[in-house]
């Protein structure tokens, strides 16, 4: 059966229902992962364990699907959605038709982005750029949603460091708000930069080119927006330069959330505009979204979140 | 610091920053819960432990806030609001005024409702409908999310068998988006009963006054709704048979479910016409949401979630 979207009669939620999904190893939401270096199908020579890579970062020069690699891009074996994916389009379902691509963050068996060098974590986000130019010239992708799971709590299933791409036939519910929020003249996410920038009580830190502050109506504790400070809406078209300040702060924000709270698990995703909207208002940016907290009945039954840590407090312990 | 629904500055989400909550013993989420029946707060006996009852099923006659109750609703000690919320009203801000209670729903020490009598069920169900009238003629409150969070994978933090009940300030996102499809001369979900009943693959099983189907664009695997097959608003103006027949189809798919899943978590979630709502088209509804994948951050980004059970497969399984 191919994967495909459904959209609910009553409210036009989007839904991909994805069997293949279903053959992975069913986890116990939350259960702590098992880790065993000596059998991780993403560690360095073992390339035979995952489909061959899309794309890799091989400074050696080495062929591809071997060793020598620094990050590498493998399609998703339990895959939500497939490139090949076929059905009618109908007004309440049509085919989930996309590249699902496991992007392996380091060659050694580390866990954690805070293990790795700045500089590793920037040949990730090179990489997450580079995939996204690739998909874009390629066309047929709307959309292209980048996105880590850190730690069982956070929804991932491999302890290895790793992030995920997922590319959608269609623009999803969240970016489309925001873009609808983005088309009135003035870029929201630049004067929200602005203003917390000015008032101050939610900035966390800054580079020449990011900034990072929490969520003045944060869903989760510690949540923590990292922006361009200069308007941009595509995060394919960011210079190394930004890229690698990116990778820096994260780097920076990771290490001080792992200090006040450790073990945390988190989700990080990256929001830039779909390739199919022309030049726009859309502000790239990413989102650290720390998973302390479980989301239960009262979120599911009302769209609204219980956030226990007050933002500024937030701010205040991930500046120190 | 009185707990305030703040809201975000693109999108419009509305949060509630409840620094209370934060009080509340910190699990990590997904954590398996310590079950400790001797320190049990909730277990007849120990009413001391608890803030005096809202309201309690009583059948002995006996007296507030001792034994002899067969259900019981007490305010929440770790509150997301307060009845007593103050501060402003600004366009970005409003104190989260309301009642949060807990709802324990067996004085014996268990755990799931499926060891409770259907009977017992039906008193909790009552329960929920008596305080929904008493919060709709005491006023002040426009709308009363009741849910249910069963097992650490869902949100519990307590083993006790037990509901909560959020009283808001404002009509919550979902359900002002539910009431907003409800809107057009014919009610969607009525539609989508006879429909679901016509086709057959996603019907579950059914009494004379309630239907249950699985989801035909379910977020979560065995997502199942429940509604009164006779259009009907609000649930507070159920009558005792439709009251009793939810109870028992609820018990019966809870079996089911746990048969086949074992120890399943899950969310239960009520949907009914806010207070401030006249006749309207709303259709109310219990929504069984069991908790059997992570949320991660594929849904946080776009909204969208991944099913990978089709709901045609859980009905199969649920109605074998």
């Amino acid at each position: 059966m191919t994967p495909s979207v459904r959209v609910d009669p009553i409210v036009g939620r989007r839904v991909i229902v994805a069997p293949e999904r279903g053959r992975r190893p069913l986890l116990v939401a939350g259960e702590p992962l098992r880790d065993d270096p000596n059998a991780c199908p993403f560690c360095e020579g073992r390339e035979d364990r995952t489909p061959p890579e899309s794309l890799a970062v091989r400074p050696s020069g080495s062929p591809p699907n071997g060793p020598g690699w620094l990050v590498r891009s493998v399609p998703n074996r339990f895959p939500a959605v497939r490139t090949d994916a076929a059905g009618p389009t109908l007004p309440d379902q049509f085919p989930a038709t996309g590249p699902h691509e496991v992007i392996v963050e380091c060659p050694n068996h580390a866990v954690s982005l805070t293990e790795l060098s700045v500089g590793q974590v920037g040949h990730v986000f090179r990489l997450w750029r580079e995939r996204l130019r690739q998909l874009r010239d390629a066309g047929g992708v709307v959309y292209a949603q980048l996105f880590k799971n850190h730690g069982a709590a956070a929804g991932a299933s491999v302890p290895h460091a790793h992030s995920q791409l997922i590319g959608l036939p269609a623009v999803p519910a969240l970016v489309a708000e925001e873009l609808a929020a983005c088309g009135n003249g003035e870029c929201p996410f630049c004067r929200l930069l602005d203003g917390e920038r000015r008032v101050g009580e939610r900035w966390v830190t800054a580079t020449d080119r990011i900034a990072a502050f929490t969520a003045y109506a944060g869903r989760f504790p510690y949540e923590t927006w990292l922006l361009p400070r200069r308007h941009a809406a595509r995060y394919e078209d960011a210079d190394d330069r930004t890229v690698e300040e990116l990778a820096g702060l994260l780097h920076t924000l990771l290490r001080r959330l792992e200090m006040r709270e450790v073990g945390a698990a988190y989700n990080l995703v990256l929001h830039t505009s779909p390739f199919t909207v022309g030049e726009s208002l859309y502000h790239w940016h990413l989102e650290l979204l720390p998973r302390l907290t479980g989301v239960a009945g009262f979120e599911w039954a009302t769209g609204w979140f219980i956030n226990p840590l007050p933002p500024e407090e937030a701010a205040t312990r991930l500046r120190g």
